[in-house]
């Protein structure tokens, strides 16, 4: 098998310790690394998975297809609770195509429900964090039909990412253009290096990045994000970070080291609190503010029965570190 | 009388001038001052006021055992037009439990209709803003009832600053968590020394800070406020000043300054424009903008007819000082 | 005719090459100007234009009424396919009067559907951006009537320039009160100068900024919009950047360069694509998520069946310049 991984960025490899659970059908690679820090890299193969990501809605082409389309289009990495979609197709500069779309869907649905997995990172192979469309899926060669289905397929991702329930963090090293532009923005959570830039220059080839523009218009001031969508010139790392589009920037050789921080702090926590956090979070941010306050104020009791949210306030009071469940059950 | 104010920090003491309005039952005491700045503090003994405070729904304890559970459990002061509440009780670290939260409510409805009142401040003793829920009353030797008692009077007290007809301002000097981290984010303006810092770290204990997303998610960017919330790391005064969580970060040493410079401007304004033009904010923020326009246009008609809508522009075009009634009467 | 540009700041003066297309009547003239980068200055006299922004809506006055009221409110002038409107009243601070109202929302609309316009920017004379509404309107000598004609007018422009099929500009090298804050909070895209300053002292004369705040309430977080409406105190052009109600901030010599370099990078796009995407942007941003994506999407799909969408991707594969068309017309 090639190594997908091999003479990329930092930001596609992810330390695996013993204790490390492989998702589907791994390879196991062995790596000479610069700065002997990691010892070896995890590379998926795109076979298919087993389980639930196979049964979420139609799909048109079989999975194994994909492997034909892309074959290295992902790669999936985990560490202790913390798992890693590195999106791999630099050559292509991460394009978002039908394959590596279903295939980025395949890899944050998968094995989501399990008791191991607390967080997602998104990370990239290469320069380009992502590209966006892959715009030869665009060209009048193709029809409205398919058309369609390529932006259907891409608004379940970004929407997807919020209704799953761990916290995915979007890890940016490079360029983030277009609907790349519209992933970062999707996540929870994004690091980036103060190298990385963001644009939605779309208008540029007479593609108006509209859809981009609901996740941009929901996490950006909306002059900063009209000027982007606009003129189509990119954002600094740090404007960015001014402006809300990601949540934290760091030189490009702490980017790792960040990131693992933050995925350590929230592989501390209770699974089911910070799914039952989540989902409230998305849900009453649209609603009125008595109507917010009136549903997460029943949230907060329910949060409370659960026995993660009992365990936690014993612990507290009784100067312990809690033991987690991370199940939903509550406390009897 | 213990002397509740004694040894705390800067922000418990407000200079009281000839002509202040004391409220309720007050106990006056004279205090040597380091920088001769001041000359007395007033210190509320928190037995129960009279007015429209105790008719705000129903309340299972009486007023009078408020004093029983915590009786020094915060300290208000007035000067001028400017009513500042303390929360006053360190040792807990300013704990908003059930009696600190009915304090709270009966303070900010103080007096709030009386022509005087133009501005509260909300400030705090100690290291310590404010700590969020007193642990010991969501444990499990509560029942369900009780938990529901603390959320419900904590989001109504969230909900009231808004409501309120005068501005209502934060006045922070340490650190904010949780539902502490909420009150500043529920106030109108918030002014915070450089030390201090806002985290909602709930997530650590198993009980993910639900209701307090509700203000963060109203006040700060997605991506910040999911970062808060999933790890229950802190942002420094600076990050929350670059992501809108407070209005106005300053040295510690400027923390009275800034706030009072603040609330006199905020003094010379005629109280019921204030109060029109703060219901009026809320009121549009959820409309649609054709709907807010058509609403604030007949607002702005209605604001010319009041006297001091009329004063106001009369005073500007005669090049003189306003002379404000505060009242909602209309000029004949 | 009187030179109305005269001893102005340079935002008044926009350089006309070759090929621009003059609008309505124009009389020309020729300056000497210190940089020796612009030839000639056009000033629109005011008379009445034709087309379209005639029959929008009732208007009680009859164009010729501006003339006499106001002769030298607004100077138009145009480069390439850029429309640059100018403030021209300094000497009243630029007050949005009824007859500068009238004469903002003509030339906003004035041949707004042509292929050539393709970007609107709006200028000022003067050390005064905007000083908001011409106070003696608001007094008491003039009933009620009037004064809603005056804020409805006032809404129906800051309304209208979301409205317009092309991006509007607000380029601000000054300050800017009140409604003439609005104006700059209701463009699409600001860019400031770094002594610009941002401020809704309304309430110092007794008249809450209530329609202000609405677009306020709608470009900057609730405390800072809040911490401005109650105290009247000015936002610095920095402070103003970070807390996204302008979208750029650069020295004052680099304001014309900064604008115009946004201005040609627009005028490279297809106007129609410009069009469905601005109209796209503000039509989702009050959706729920759900819904703008649904909607976007189809917007994507539509957008590529456009002649300019197709010519786009296809220049872009071919790495060639694309031919706009800037119609609507649909790709056979």
């Amino acid at each position: 098998m090639q190594n997908v991984v091999a003479g990329g960025s930092s930001t596609a490899r992810v330390p695996v310790t013993p204790g490390t659970r492989l998702l589907g059908v791994w390879a196991c690679q062995h790596l000479s690394w610069q700065m002997r820090l990691f010892t070896s890299c995890l590379t998926r193969t795109a076979a298919p998975f087993p389980g639930d990501c196979l049964s979420q809605g139609p799909q048109t082409d079989s999975v194994e297809s994909i492997r034909t389309h892309n074959v290295y289009s992902m790669t999936t990495t985990m560490m202790m609770s913390s798992h890693t979609i590195v999106l791999n197709n630099p050559r292509r500069r991460n394009a978002l195509s039908l394959p590596m779309l279903r295939c980025l869907r395949q890899d944050l649905l998968h094995d989501v429900k399990s008791r191991e997995l607390r967080v997602i990172v998104i990370a990239a192979e290469g320069p380009v964090f992502c590209s966006g469309h892959d715009l030869k899926e665009l060209s009048t060669e193709d029809d409205v039909k398919h058309h369609s289905q390529v932006f259907e397929l891409c608004a379940e991702v970004m929407t997807l990412i919020q209704k799953l329930p761990v916290p995915v963090i979007a890890k940016v090293n490079g360029l983030a253009t277009a609907a790349g532009c519209q992933l970062v923005a999707s996540c929870d959570i994004a690091v980036a290096s103060e190298k990385s830039k963001f644009a939605t220059p779309g208008v540029n080839i007479g593609l108006f990045c509209s859809t981009p523009a609901v996740a941009l218009g929901r996490s950006l001031p909306r002059k900063v994000a009209l000027e982007m969508l606009f003129t189509g010139e990119p954002l600094s790392a740090h404007e960015a970070l001014m402006h809300g589009l990601v949540s934290k920037v760091v030189p490009e050789d702490k980017l790792e080291e960040e990131t693992m921080k933050i995925s350590h702090k929230i592989c501390e926590s209770s699974k089911s609190v910070l799914a039952l956090g989540k989902a409230t979070f998305y849900r009453q941010i649209t609603q009125d503010l008595d109507t917010a306050y009136k549903m997460t104020t029943q949230v907060m009791v329910d949060n409370l029965t659960l026995r993660d949210g009992q365990e936690g306030i014993e612990a507290f009071i009784q100067k312990r570190k809690p033991v987690w469940t991370h199940s939903q059950e509550e406390k009897k």
